[in-house]
């Protein structure tokens, strides 16, 4: 059985991309990283989701990126937005968690590299986050054409491919596609704000997303709303 | 005052870098990361390096990277080589750390794009660390071009540059430019298992290239050793 390293937030998007990881015969290391982001219940989303979609391992890596601040995710003293910016599509929105994507990334190049696995998934989408510069179809390929000269595997020949299998889908089409592998929705936290239960604040950016893509896949919202 | 990020493990050579870096004029803001390896006196000496030339700041990030094995530096259970071993030039050192300079180069490009720094500096060298994947020039090119397509600097047309001015160095060359800057190699730890004093070994592999590079740079040792 092919071994890969899932990148697993305990959101929907990363929850789908674990399912066709899965489907596509892969024993999925799932990576989660404690980065010092405003809730604990994406974490453990995180741990139900990996139990409840069949994955191998999964583990939790502590990374405090709050040390850095410079996010609405981790720096308490910057608010997370609650309502549509004038002209935020046309910027990067203050959610944007610097380096993020090349952090994860990196780290789960870290364990392919022990596990001797040559694949990585990542739920990296360039639709709706088309502001966050680390979710272009151009990024992924730049990491892996790097990852290719960074580890022993790539001097031994094995190439590492870097999987976003959700890059180009609306939120909409994510969530058919979770439903017809079986994701159980519920289990996911994609509220930038969820209190200790997990349940959504329902106006930040990405609650509003989300609802969005319930709407149009035309499936009952299963969120927990606060 | 151009700002940049300066990867500081407390060995020699980063501490070269870190004098070149202030040389070059940079306000040099200097990361270190305690990643499970085997002795602390290496980020202790990381400290003392970026008092000693004058770094604008220095953070030491924690990630405990021996969860994912696969090292003698970080894993336990595998034992640093202290002779010559047949074939090691042929091979990758046990030494080596799974994508340990993409992860440091990627916790410093988050804290450069905090900064608004465009410039980072790392001290990998190809000569002596000739099995380490992740210390060659074309490596160090791939991360670059990954990084300017990574942030919202890049995003908004400011390019980050990855400097890494020992790259083709010998050891006894990055020692006399250390010399002619300044640089206190007493204050620098290299040795892979130094003890909580910061005293060197003499055996391992570090250990050796450094005392043959002060030998063939016609500088007296400033090595304490145990």
């Amino acid at each position: 059985m092919k071994r890969a390293v899932v990148l697993l937030s305990g959101g929907l998007d990363s929850a789908t991309t674990l399912a066709i990881a899965r489907n596509q015969g892969y024993a999925c290391h799932c990576l989660s990283l404690d980065y010092g982001q405003r809730h604990r219940a994406e974490l453990q989303a995180a741990a139900h989701m990996a139990a409840a979609l069949g994955a191998t391992a999964h583990r939790t890596l502590t990374l405090d990126l709050s040390v850095f601040g410079g996010s609405a995710l981790t720096d308490k003293n910057l608010a997370v937005p609650t309502h549509e910016q004038p002209g935020e599509q046309a910027g990067i929105p203050i959610t944007y968690v610097p380096a993020r994507n090349t952090i994860m990334l990196s780290l789960a190049l870290a364990w392919a590299e022990v596990l001797q696995a040559q694949d990585i998934f990542i739920g990296a989408n360039a639709v709706d986050y088309s502001g966050y510069p680390d979710c272009r179809p151009e990024y992924i390929s730049a990491f892996e054409a790097m990852a290719n000269l960074a580890t022993k595997a790539a001097v031994e020949g094995r190439r590492t491919a870097i999987h976003s299998p959700l890059i180009t889908l609306s939120k909409a089409n994510i969530i058919r596609k979770g439903i017809e592998l079986g994701v159980d929705y519920a289990l996911t936290v994609s509220c930038y704000q969820a209190d200790d239960a997990g349940r959504a604040c329902g106006v930040c950016d990405s609650c509003r997303l989300r609802r969005k893509g319930f709407a149009e896949a035309g499936v009952s919202d299963p969120t927990r709303y606060a």
